[in-house]
């Protein structure tokens, strides 16, 4: 039962096996093999859209790379102040891109569209002393587990075009709002107006295997130096463009998230049918923000249930590919079992 | 036929193994997983030194991050002139470390002591106007494909004594170096006064592993900040950790560079026999600068050969862990034949 | 009628006087003329303390470099969310220290320090996700032209020392806060816990002139290096030492401060005269920002009088040295002029 | 007898007057000023053509933020070995611009257009592992004191123009070379195909005051950013305005510049006719590097003269806008003492 994090989870079987068959002879390196050169092909079928791709082992740097392309280091990042490059990447951002990032407020971890406005012209206003309104970063799956709806990007990108900024999608766990949303890869991203996405498939069944997606091709001119210059150009990179032939092939990548989304809502229909338990937003991807008494927090985690505490009175709980039935039925019982003895 | 470079090669199959092994189950990530505690052990033990270790996908990110951990960014480094940090990793010193490179020149790859002793003068005496000299890379290997003595690492660290600089040796090739000197880890190391190794796996076998090994304890607080920050926090670090245990799991690591290194003699062998062929340097490791006529070149390429040309008349052949002693013998029969028809 | 702001006034006689002075024969450059040496002296004086002193021609540079001393690159810098760091310094901070800005609210322009504990309580159980929390800053003045007490500075003191940070203080207007207070100079700085002060002349009076002033002399170690290296390091350091000397000369600092002080107060009574117009907290300084109707405001401008708006329905007035006692009377009419045209 | 440094005198009186004249009054401050706004038009005035300028406090300052509006932080810059941005700026060039420095020899302080031309094209050749290739720095007067011809600048740019590079000038004594060449502001730059150029005053008899000045108005853009971001937005503006205007008017800086060149050749003819004693380069500006025996710059140091030794065996004598006749007779009076004295 362990609801830590995605992270936690292994290497789906699919990709694991790929692994072994892309280490058969010898390949070209730093992106000169057949599989790399396969997969650019692959992700412009799945986005319907011309794209230029480069590899990362870590979100911190598909997410620090993405924005590197839209923001000059004078210029400033507009994001959620619960953003993961704002609480959670200790100063990449300022180191990878240079730029500033501005943080704003909004409900269930969704930037408020008016505040981006005003913040936009406040520091527009104020040049050369506020830093160049630049870009503005939303997370899918946002932190607080929430999906920002079509209507809802495209009112961003909106606000966007009228001030000349560019889009970035965090994508960390966009397999997971993809299959809720229930469109297409474009809709959600460029057709709503990402010009550059962090498309992440290590939550969600692979190594280490994180992907920059670049829709606008202007920005992809010299990305290539950017990359090497990170530290991100591997030179077996056949094992990193295998993993995403494999999260791709037969759709693996939207099966698993089908999955852990599938798992989360059970995992929410247990809890929620124990008094005093509430979840913080709707759950619509793979993971649960759980208001409860630390006393069936402490009774959980005693049974051999793993998850984060979250702040006061809240904890995450985060399913995944990996997560099965029985692990939830199991929790569910642990659960069940408390209510009986407390209530 | 690949002699292109030890990247050219895939994942040893001990190490396949180990990943598939590791895939079992759920474990904490970012590095509290237990492969990672247990190979914080090993090391230390192969050492013979406490060591504290951060593990990272890329060796320009070992370089650059070891580097940080020993250079202000208001100070310079001493490196070869020919060095990888200066030629091949794209201004990322500049960007993760935040300090100037100083070059220096000196034969066979390696740093001349005495023009170092006087660029380290002329530099501290302009005081604050150059950069404050910190520290001094060395590469072992060379990018000459040689090896520093114990005796000419011991004199460069005297240098860095006398002026309070640290030593970092980048150590992409260090096993190869380590068998061909035939001493311990240790003394090629922190007892020839290496203060930070960059430890580099992947050419020899591995995946993608690369590790900072630090040896000078003071240096390692704070580094898992400089880690996170710069992108290289992988999440499923259990899959870097296991690449390393196998690595060194029966030495795996030492024969694999015996093996290459002896395969690069052979190669050699077959070249010299060419009249018109020379080798630069002394061949210490599993990389051969030869100097041919192009004709030979390009009729060895046309024979399903694969190196690159290093310069005019300048061709480099590196061997690996996968090199067979029938490559070498086929390609020596290849090199045979354009003899006899030449001359 | 200029109330724009300190610095749209010029140069006080004294200082131009000095400079003048200053200006005959040669004196060697980058420091070691002996106007810097005295200046240096002069200093540790006035704080009553050993101090290294650095200048820099803006304050922007003042307050990055001091920063940068006390905040490593992977730090971050905890800050009002109105602090002149984060608003209007295009990003320097992110450029010169590398740190990362947390941004904290607070009623009058003041941290509160129970969010910063809290915050700086969550950044470090993250740990390495979060940048590590280094340092505080504190602007006296406030940008609400508001004073922290003795006691509020000991507040935010005690807080670092819990938790290992340093305190640093934007003192662009800290000759206003000093006289506001009726402490010394040592009172408001180091004994109340501040280890690097950016200590500022130019809207006092001066042309360019601003100071960093370390207190803790640990942190001097190489500053030398970090001023050089951020394009501080002036040529002809003898007019920015004696712009100093002739500031500290007969407490010029202090008189200039106590007058521009009690214009603002001057002014403060004429508006607050008209029903309608109230003033945001208590005016501790040289600043004002006045809620007035529009109608009000355009009449004065069309008057002549200069200031700037300073979001809807509030305007910012400043006063400086220069502003005499004749302007603000004139002024006075022009608003008791407005006040009975119109009700 | 003071020939250390033009830094080491003061500022001509004609400059330090116009400070004092626009001293008077209120002026809007951070570059809206009158004096700014027609500094703008005389400088498109002397260069006939379009600027946009830029005032920075040092030298140092107005080199990395022009170099940064010509290279991005992933590319490299080609200067001399002996460049001012690689030896005397403590990693300034690094820091404000992000890119990396490659250096390169040269006789007589300038870059060899052969082996610039061969760098680029390794560079380029080894996409992305090198940085991109992005700019090219001469300094004008170099640092061994010649001067680049109108033809050899020309060289340069065809170099630069083959390859796609900017060109940039470090032009902190540009008006000695200028003066030395006899051509028009605008053959010695723009028509020689400089994109940008660091026009320095300081050291020819200003205050502080050095310029960024762009030709290429493609690079303006956003340029006001990057310098607010390094700190070198000065907020009382018209001080450093009124430096250049004063500079300008009655070409005060042609009529400084000639004097000292003229004091260079003087010195030079009492220096070269003592036996043993030699210059290094032509003198073309106001800097002589002398060759001459230790016991005789020992002799002259202790007769009062004021010159840096400059290596084993030389010395820099600088002559400024201050050097008097006088002085320099009174020197050969030493000069020729010593003559008679030692042989």
């Amino acid at each position: 039962m362990n609801f830590k994090s995605d992270n936690a989870a292994g290497v789906c079987p699919e990709i694991m096996k790929a692994l072994e068959v892309a280490n058969i002879g010898f390949a070209t390196s730093y992106g000169e093999d057949d599989y790399s050169k396969q997969l650019a092909k692959k992700v412009a079928e799945i986005f319907e859209h011309e794209v230029t791709i480069f590899l990362t082992s870590t979100g911190t740097a598909a997410n620090c790379l993405s924005l590197s392309a839209i923001a000059p280091a004078y210029g400033t990042i507009y994001c959620h102040t619960n953003a993961h490059i704002n609480t959670d990447e200790c100063g990449a951002p300022e180191l990878l891109i240079g730029a500033k990032l501005t943080v704003l407020g909004g409900a269930a971890g969704k930037i408020n569209v008016q505040d981006l406005e005003n913040q936009i012209l406040f520091d527009a206003d104020i040049r050369p002393h506020a830093s160049k309104p630049a870009a503005i970063s939303v997370t899918q799956l946002t932190e607080g587990g929430t999906v920002y709806s079509l209507q809802e990007l495209q009112n961003i990108h909106a606000c966007a075009q009228r001030h000349g900024l560019y889009v970035h999608m965090d994508g960390a766990r966009c397999a997971n709002a993809l299959v809720s949303l229930g469109c297409t890869s474009a809709q959600m991203t460029w057709k709503s107006g990402i010009d550059v996405l962090s498309f992440g498939a290590t939550k969600n069944g692979a190594m280490m295997a994180e992907m920059v997606v670049i829709f606008n091709q202007e920005l992809a001119k010299d990305f290539d130096y950017r990359h090497k210059r990170a530290g991100q150009l591997l030179s077996k990179t056949r094992f990193e463009a295998a993993q995403f032939l494999a999260y791709f092939e037969h759709d693996l990548w939207l099966k698993n998230a089908r999955h852990s989304n599938a798992m989360a809502q059970q995992l929410a229909a247990h809890m929620t049918a124990v008094p005093g338990v509430s979840i913080d937003h709707e759950i619509q991807g793979n993971e649960l923000f759980v208001n409860m008494p630390s006393a069936l927090a402490d009774y959980l985690l005693q049974k051999g249930a793993h998850f984060y505490s979250w702040g006061p009175g809240v904890y995450r709980l985060v399913t995944s590919w990996a997560t099965t039935a029985e692990e939830v039925a199991a929790f569910g019982k642990f659960v069940a079992g408390f209510k009986s003895a407390s209530y």
